[in-house]
């Protein structure tokens, strides 16, 4: 069976694997075509390490890479640098990491952030899903300005 | 037959990918040099894997990657770590990568926008032929000030 | 055996690594199960290779890695820099590195700061173990808002 | 017969790559020690896989690589990221490129740019054969403030 | 006999490679246990790669780099392009390269400028003879604030 992996950290504030871990559960091919595999690290910078181990040594086929920026500088920064990570991590394993960090900056408002984590969070698990294995989906919706976590921004 | 890839986003405001594959298919060697191999990605970030794994399985000689990103500060940082991803695929693969982005910032005007990732995607397409077929198209130009997307600035 | 290593700078105003060595000490696979292994370099950016060099000389199975940036600008560029270096290194080893750095920065009272230093080390000594040994440590922690160094921020 | 490689842009509004070719032609080496291939890209971030191609399938020994980066951000930030390219493609490949960038923003008077183009293209050209067939014309400058483009700084 | 290597620029305005050697040359392993290499480079972005060969070409065990970037907001970009690629050799060769760069920015003083340059050079020295042959000392050292090419931070 095909396994999709989510990765997330203890210092984020917001339950996001949970989120896509029940998305996933939710799609067609749970429990026949792929299960989940679920581990989590301590913060950001520990992501990219932990996902390629999940594909190299547990043959994930795609990970969720779950992360929430605090509003400091050295946060954002931190971010940064995992995100290099998570993008150095997919072309060394030729395999997608899904990226899915909301940042605490981008609401002021408590309940809007929670609201993207969790809208974000359920839309990517479906890309995951489309990626592997309905790219047609995917293909149809090219430059059409989607969005994850927010009202999709459209066409110019 | 030879095959360049087209790469783009669900997250582009835009569909450059169709305008450089109807580019490709005006060129000489469509059909009978070159054939055309589309996918799309969710977002900036995904792209170097995709660009990755299409050169190394399905053997395309040359990738156009195409990308919108925001006028959000995060969106430019994600264009910034997505470009270096692009980098790193084409030191890895040993194979040009075009990376065809246009930046919501570049215009406030819509239909500017559109004209300009219109034609930077027109032009690139053309690039990614000279580059395979004539690269001596290149070389006449080299030092020209040659611009896609907006007029060429010319010899200083 | 397993080893778990610690690496630090002459840089860092704190002995950060005696607080994680004997933390390290006081967890119950402390000479059963893990052993310890230090070494010290000149400065952060110095981090990332001797990291390398004990997960794959040493056979280390986890690297705790500790800095101490200072205000300056130059500092805290050298600060990414090595941060960058730790990503890839731990990439290139599939071996997690917790990097422990207190910025000068966080604090202007060097009483809050020893405190940070302190209390930063000693709780990813405990992540360190709980990445081996215990994972569902930080499974139950995942979305929870951790901190380490100052309270948690707690869930949003 | 070794090969010294010369890669530029179309994007680049002045001809460096044709200085240097000249210059090294002037060379007491050329035509018996080394030979000069010359290849042209769209722009900046095509150089860097330029280059490694051109050491690893024509065997070049040491790459000229010529950029102008324009005035605008974007510009400047794809100068970084190609910087970073080349240094990538120099590690990867055990081999020198000189990176010969002149920014439109060094200079507001075309004049002196084209100076600053010329002069730096040139000093570049006899730096390659410097470096592979008289190091110690580099070792006796060690230190003296040496530039490339603009009159040397000196030493303190 | 070990090797240690010494790599610097024409782009330097100090000739700390000339600090460095002399101080090797006062360290009691010199001529029984290691002798040194020497080589110089043009500019702050070609020393990465520099290193990278004496160490896998010449069997250096370590290599002390030093630059001397210029107050320009290009250089300040070189000299962190250049330290990313210095961190990316070290992890390429599992060697360590102590990176003393003395930036001019660090004083308007010329005088204190050299000071500063001739003490780092100076005491980096002795770091790379402490890392081969006593580690010990830096272990000592730990956490203690310890600097170079000015006065030691001391303990927090």
């Amino acid at each position: 069976m095909d396994k999709i992996a989510i990765v997330d950290t203890m210092f984020a504030r917001f339950d996001m694997g949970a989120v896509a871990e029940n998305e996933l559960k939710r799609q067609p091919g749970f429990g026949n075509r792929f299960e989940i595999v679920r581990t989590t690290v301590p913060g950001i910078k520990d992501l990219a390490v932990a996902c390629k181990r999940l594909i190299e040594r547990e043959n994930c086929l795609l990970v969720l890479a779950f992360g929430m920026p605090g509003r400091a500088d050295l946060d954002q920064l931190s971010a940064h640098e995992a995100s290099l990570g998570i993008v150095a991590a997919q072309l060394l394993t030729n395999t997608p990491i899904l990226q899915v960090f909301v940042h605490e900056s981008e609401s002021d408002d408590q309940e809007e952030l929670r609201t993207i984590a969790r809208e974000r969070s359920a839309k990517h698990a479906i890309n995951a899903c489309w990626m592997l294995y309905e790219p047609e989906q995917l293909k149809q919706r090219a430059g059409k300005g989607i969005r994850q976590g927010s009202a999709d921004a459209g066409s110019l």
